[in-house]
Formats: structure tokens, C-alpha cells, sequence
């Protein structure tokens, strides 16, 4: 229950400047800082993992968006996963595994009264990073768009873009789960491979072999023989275009990202009155305003992985000053599932 | 209940020809057809009023759509109202007022068996040409977006472009009727003075005194303080992205027309991240596809109607080779509420 010496400087990576256009390395600064001894009530926790979000480029940015823009000089907003090291706090012991928003460093001192902002975490059938991915918010992400926005019926037919993703290779395999046919889009033939061999979808389209419009949609019509009934949109751009050519009478589209639109210039809808041609619904969501509901979700994601039944990779950048340029990669789809950088 | 001799050429009006890029006169064609005397069960109705309807543009195109196209060399699909004149079904009695759809000819034909075309109206205390309009397919049309889609709350903000026609007039004076914000869109002075004026909208903005995005949008900030809480689209393009800027965190948005895609070349929505970012609904709606709701919905409208509570305009023209012209005027809104053509 007290502090040990050993804990006495915390490395952080602070937003440093607003992208224009592009983000770089050079938005970002790492800075030191000394950690005081814990006040009454407190709890310090070491990170282990942080957690690499698309969300976090839109945060970025000074515009109007769903979120508070990320301050600069100050600590980037993120999900964490780590053990707590030191603890003032009856509700928390050292050695507790917890998983909370603690941001791009290295230690996180919760303060007394944010009991909330901590969760204790099982990590006996769960390995810890999973709580940042498949039973976190990613896998959330997953279950909310499907289950409350595409809710699915046996045998339709649900597209995810971003498939080998941590969010859109959950969504497939809750689709297989309910009797739908599961089809993926994404960015080469190692992560389509990935989607339809250990994921489990019945197809994955390559889009970066499908550069037109004509040509993606082609590929859909065949992937999708029966029409799309639900699409779960990671990306948006020319995918999204492509994909609403396909979409069926009464379909569903839940809108979960826009990656392509982060980087300055919005990508347009290049025919809207498809929604009303066919009757579609197309709603945006955040998962974080829907909390009542994550007990339903994680409860369903956690067993699954538990018992082998929703897989997912990770990509993990090793070492804080790695955050960055992990990141960047991240909004260029370098990376393979969900990405983390461990911190230990 | 005899068939007399005055009843025996039906004028008609066909479609000639399929629109390449704007419809024109050219794709219409006037014929005469005898009228044979009325087998056992038939109906001969005497059509009063043609309802003259933007989604009959979609029907002219070849391309997919929500329903068939419309088949050349036939008589053009569309709403009616009018008079019994002929009957050897014991449901009908010449005198009779009815509504249907008629199609722009000066009688219909109704076969024994199809007794649900052909509705039966009261015209004591609501015109025979207002079941075309607020207590017809526009009205319920207008009915439907609002409360089924938008379903606003007391104090919210309603916006709806076309604001002085048909079913946008309807729009308004409903959002009025549950304790909304209502405003407008609409071409030009005098229409904007009607709609605020004469229907009671709470402010109208007249869109070509804002040629470019940034003047649009800043006039609905102006007009719409609290921003956008519902929207009822009967337009699309530049309207379109100017109202996605001003919609609120949750906002609604009810698909109902896409005018401005009509003729060729899809109009893009510049940025439907705003979608997600402002966690919206957009939904497209075919209004013949909820018949469930329409006894709900006219019993509303009718009411309304019949009590001077929902007002409407009416632009007629006359005679059943006007039809074409007028058409084409509604298309690029020329007409001044619902437009109809009167054919005795």
C-alpha cells in the first residue's frame, strides 16, 4: 500500500503542435515528469499497453468534432491496460490488473473520487491487452454497430471495411455468430487471407487490387451474390461509394469511422439519394455515449474470446517513444489487427 | 349506374421516350383510346385533378430505382381525383368522389377486383383536390418524415427544404402542431413570405439569395440559433451539405427527394463524416411502403385540413395537354405549393 522509490519518473508523449494536413512526428514531444508521493485515496498504476486509436487523429485537430479537441502540451488522450503499482485506495490493490484512460505514458496517478475511470480486469481467461481490443472498446465498437444499428437477421449478408482490424474483424465474426454472411474489405492479400482463414468471413476483397469504382464494385457483386443488407463503414471514400451500388432495399449502414476524412479534406458521398433509393438507414455513432450497454457487449466478447471463438492479431510497437510513429502507421493501415505499444 | 354516350374517348397522355440528361415536351405524347362499355365489376371514373409529383421523373429513367419504370408508350403513372361517372359494381354509385391513380388521362377504367384502387373521399368539408395534396400522398409523405423519422420533441428545431410546396408546407405546420422550431427553404421572396406568412413557419430562407455554401449556411445559423435537430430533405446537393453543417450532436434527418439528382449526373454530400461526427440518423423513405400508417396519418391531415389548421397553396393548370409543361415547371420549381392539373 505505499510507494516504492522505484516509481519516480513518468515519460509522456505530448500533442506538440496541430497538423496541418498530414499528422507527422513532429506533432508530437516527449517530456519527463517527476511522480509525487500518492495523497490519500490515490492509486498509481504502471501502463503496460496503450492503446492506438483512429479517433485520436480527429482529436488531433482544432475543428468541430464528437470529442473535445486534444489540448497541446498535454499528455495524448488514450486507452491503457497495466497493473497497479502503488495504491491509497481501499478499492485497489498493488498488483491489481485495471484498464482505464491513461494516455501516451509510462505511469498513471488516478485521483481519489475517480474510482470510475479504473476497471479491474480478469486476466485468467483474458490475456490483458485484449481488454484494449476484442473485449475493449474496439470490440464494443463492434457489437454496438451491429447489434443496435445493422441488428442482422440469419442469412444476410454484412460487409466490414477494415477487416483485419481489431473493430472490423469483430464484426464479422459476431455476424458469422448470427447466421450472416460475412464479408471483409482490406488493404492486401496477406490481410484478406487473415480475414477468411483465421477469422472465419466467407470472403475478403482486396481493395488496393480494386483501384476504380467499377472494378471494387464488381468485385462486391460477386463477393456479395444475394446484395449487402448491412454495412459496418470504417473508412469511407471511394470504399463507401463502392459498397452503396451494392446495398440492398431497407439495408443498414452503421458509420463508425471515416479514416480517410481525418487528414484534411472530407471525401464526399458521391451519390446520396442511394439512401433514398433504397430505403436505407444510415446512422453515426461513438460508442463511449452508449456505456449502458457495454456490460451486454463485453459480457458476449469476453466469452467468446475466452473460448476461442473471436480471434484477433495484434501489431505491438515496443517502447513509449515508439507511439508515433506506430500511430502514423496506424492511419496508413500498416498495421495488422490491433495496435498496441507495450510499455514494459 | 348505365354508361351514357357522352363517355366514349379517353385523351391520354404516354411516355414517348426515355429523358437523356433533362426531360423535355419531347418525351411526352398525346393519344386518344375509344372507351369500350364497362364489363360486370368495372368503374368508369371521370379524373377531375392529375397530381403532378416529382418522384414521377424517377419513373422515366430506365435506371434502378425504388419502383418500375415507367413503361413506354404508356399511359404516365400518377395520383387522381375525380368523379364516378359509369358503375356495375354495387360499391360505387355514379356521383361518387374518388381518389386513385388514374394516371394522366381523363378517365379511368377501373377492372371488377381492384376495388382498394379506387378510394371513396368525403368532400364536405375538405376539397375534392386537397386528397392529392395535404390529405393525400404529400401530406402523409410529410406526415411520416416527421414523425416516424425526425420525431421531434417540443422546442427542437425542424428544418425542410421545399418548404412552400406540398409536402414541405405539410412539414412545417406538423412541426408547429408538436411545439417545434420551424424553418424553411424556398426559392425566392414571395414563396418565403408565404411560408412564414401564410403556413406559419417561425422563419424561411430563400436559397438562390445564397448562391454559395458559406452565405447558405450562415443564413440557417442565423435562422436556426439552437442548430438543427431535424431535417426533411426534399432536395439535395448544395442545400444538402449547407444544413449536414449546422445539424445538431443526434440530429435526424428523413430522405424524402433528391431533385437535383434527378436528371442525369448524381449530386454528391460533400462531407458525410459530419454523419458520424455528429452522430446522426438519415434514413430514405418510400411513403407507399408504410400503408399500415396511412389511416393515422389522414386522419390527422384531414382534421387539420377540415379545421383551417394546415394550409396549402395550389398552382393549376389546365386541360391535359398542359401536363407535360407543368411537369417540367414543378421540376425546376416554377410551381407555388401542389401542383395539379384540372381536366374539366
Amino acid at each position: 500500500m505505499t510507494q516504492t522509490s522505484t516509481h519516480t519518473v513518468n515519460r509522456q508523449i505530448l500533442l506538440a503542435s496541430r497538423p496541418e494536413g498530414e499528422a507527422t512526428v513532429a506533432n508530437f514531444r516527449l517530456a519527463e515528469a517527476p511522480i509525487a508521493p500518492l495523497e490519500d485515496g490515490e492509486v498509481l498504476v504502471r501502463n503496460h499497453f496503450l492503446s492506438l486509436d483512429p479517433y485520436m487523429r480527429g482529436r488531433m485537430n482544432e475543428s468541430k468534432s464528437y470529442a473535445q479537441p486534444q489540448p497541446l502540451d498535454e499528455v495524448m488522450i488514450g486507452g491503457t491496460a497495466g497493473e497497479v503499482v502503488a495504491s491509497r485506495n481501499a478499492h485497489f490493490q498493488v498488483g491489481d490488473a485495471v484498464v482505464g484512460m491513461g494516455g501516451w505514458q509510462e505511469y498513471q496517478r488516478v485521483p481519489a473520487g475517480a474510482r470510475g475511470v479504473l476497471q479491474k480486469v480478469d486476466t485468467r481467461h483474458v490475456p490483458l491487452s485484449a481488454y484494449l481490443g476484442a473485449v475493449g472498446m474496439p470490440g464494443v465498437t463492434a457489437w454496438y454497430g451491429l447489434t443496435q444499428i445493422i441488428a442482422p437477421k440469419a442469412g444476410e449478408t454484412v460487409v466490414v471495411s477494415a477487416a483485419s482490424g481489431a473493430v472490423g474483424g469483430a464484426v464479422g465474426q459476431l455476424a458469422k455468430v448470427r447466421g450472416c454472411r460475412a464479408v471483409g474489405l482490406a488493404g492486401g492479400p496477406d490481410k484478406c487471407a487473415y480475414v477468411v482463414n483465421e477469422l472465419g468471413f466467407d470472403a475478403c476483397i482486396d481493395y488496393k487490387a480494386h483501384p476504380d469504382l467499377k472494378s471494387l464494385s464488381k468485385a462486391l457483386k460477386e463477393a456479395c451474390p444475394n446484395g449487402i443488407d448491412g454495412y459496418f463503414e470504417n473508412v469511407g471514400g471511394m470504399i463507401l461509394d463502392a459498397v452503396m451500388l451494392r446495398m440492398n432495399a431497407f439495408s443498414r449502414m452503421a458509420l463508425c469511422g471515416m479514416i480517410a476524412g481525418y487528414d484534411g479534406t472530407p471525401t464526399p458521398m458521391s451519390n446520396p439519394a442511394l439512401i433514398l433509393i433504397n430505403r436505407m438507414k444510415v446512422e453515426g455513432f461513438i460508442v463511449s455515449e452508449h456505456m449502458n450497454l457495454w456490460p451486454e457487449a463485453l459480457k458476449e466478447l469476453g466469452t467468446l474470446v475466452a473460448t476461442g471463438k473471436l480471434k484477433y492479431r495484434e501489431t505491438v510497437a515496443q517502447g513509449l517513444e515508439s507511439a508515433p510513429e506506430a500511430f502514423l502507421g496506424l492511419l496508413k493501415g500498416r498495421n495488422f489487427g490491433k495496435q498496441l505499444v507495450k510499455l514494459i
